[in-house]
């Protein structure tokens, strides 16, 4: 029923981020584990570690499923979702993140962007396992940022262009006057129907793109430095909820309806 | 008060939308009564039309202006608005519409990019006097074209730039472990303010964009023609407004609302 689409779409984003919490727990958890092992010179060979990633990131291609098959009957909702605050929707990258900041966040994590102003903040911090990133693997996160900015562009003028087909025919026929606004027409339903379904490709592509820049970044890293890459990013992205809710009910925004 | 914000915000969109109705309809009778003298040999210098262009231009002006101010208070309200229908918000480059649409909608309505199946249906409609666009303006407008590309491109990585930020310091300082999710932290707000500030510079210069190209635009073309093209966009608008709702009516976005 096409009614549901709205309320399906919400649902699989709030059971994702009900999901980020519980793995964040997990990695918390086994992070804890492994420090202790550590430190009592136990044997661990890091197989929970690997095997915790393998299951983050099969939820994560679940979830880009998921979405796929939602977004066919309903692409612009995912765009500027309803049930995101409207400070994560200026964030928004084709109706998520851009894989790009997963590698900024890396470098941050690593210590290697840190402000000066900061450096006093943050002493006594531990920067775990991600301050010890060797030079072979900052070479190749470096040349993974540029793929994946140059991945990012390709993607982001595809969008553009998608953008711009909008003001060409059969649409530019009812400026000419052949229709009335408000005015319902089969020819322009089935051009927004195509542009519908290009958009889903394109959603589908940015999904693509991020779980396999994820993929290869984790590949960079050591199972420790994957496990604190992977809590540390949902922590932001819980984090980014909440502070958008916060901002957003500062702006008068706590239970204001969508107009029509 | 902080809590009128998103009112005020959506107030100053519905009034614009009343005024390209108006606009709209003025445009229409003043292309009408042109058309009358020009049929009846009157002399019409065109000054009506031009006064006409240069009123529309202004009311975009002072529109840019009151949404530079409400921009102050809560910008991210104006990237994915909830005045606007989630299909019109899957559109949107900057708070807007990309400038390179103007010229596309100029072609579409010159009649250079109709599609072959097109052609019959369209038989019998004039192409008005956006048909008799000569050879130095189709130039001009191809140059202006690549211009204004060019520049969206610059804007739209300005705008890449400042969302990859939001994974850098002090925000990574969260995911180290210095905070945790929903606490409320002064540093975190200073950094958020900051990058709310840099994202209202990016929408006052894609306002700033889309007017002066659209100067340049109608300084290229006859003040009739001018006047067919702004008639032509603000019914484009419109329609867009309209088909967006039954859009998202058809998958139950009738009175759905924001969820925090």
């Amino acid at each position: 029923m096409a009614s549901d689409d709205q309320e399906r779409s919400q649902c699989c984003f709030l059971e994702w981020m009900n999901h980020q919490q519980e793995e964040l727990l997990e990695l918390h958890q086994v992070l804890a584990l492994h420090a202790h092992h550590h430190h009592n010179n136990n044997i661990n060979n890091g197989n929970d570690l690997i095997q915790l990633v393998e299951k983050c990131i099969k939820h994560f291609q679940d979830y880009a499923d998921k979405r796929s098959r939602l977004a066919q009957n309903d692409v612009s909702a995912f765009f500027a979702p309803t049930w995101c605050t409207n400070w994560e929707n200026s964030l928004l990258w084709i109706a998520g993140c851009r894989p790009s900041q997963y590698i900024r966040l890396i470098y941050a994590l690593s210590g290697l962007e840190i402000e000066a102003q900061l450096k006093e903040f943050l002493q006594g911090t531990s920067t775990g396992k991600l301050g010890d990133l060797c030079s072979k693997q900052l070479h190749q996160l470096d040349s993974l940022h540029s793929k994946t900015i140059r991945a990012e562009e390709k993607l982001t003028t595809q969008l553009a262009s998608l953008q711009e087909d909008v003001a060409d025919q059969p649409i530019a026929m009812i400026a000419k006057g052949l229709f009335h606004v408000g005015e319902i027409n089969r020819e322009v339903d089935k051009a927004l129907d195509q542009h519908d379904k290009a958009m889903v490709g394109v959603l589908e592509e940015a999904d693509r793109l991020r779980l396999s820049i994820l993929k290869e970044l984790i590949g960079i890293l050591t199972p420790v430095q994957a496990v604190e890459f992977l809590a540390a990013g949902k922590k932001l992205h819980l984090c980014v909820h909440e502070w958008g809710k916060r901002r957003d009910l500062s702006h008068g925004r706590g239970s204001f309806n969508k107009i029509y």
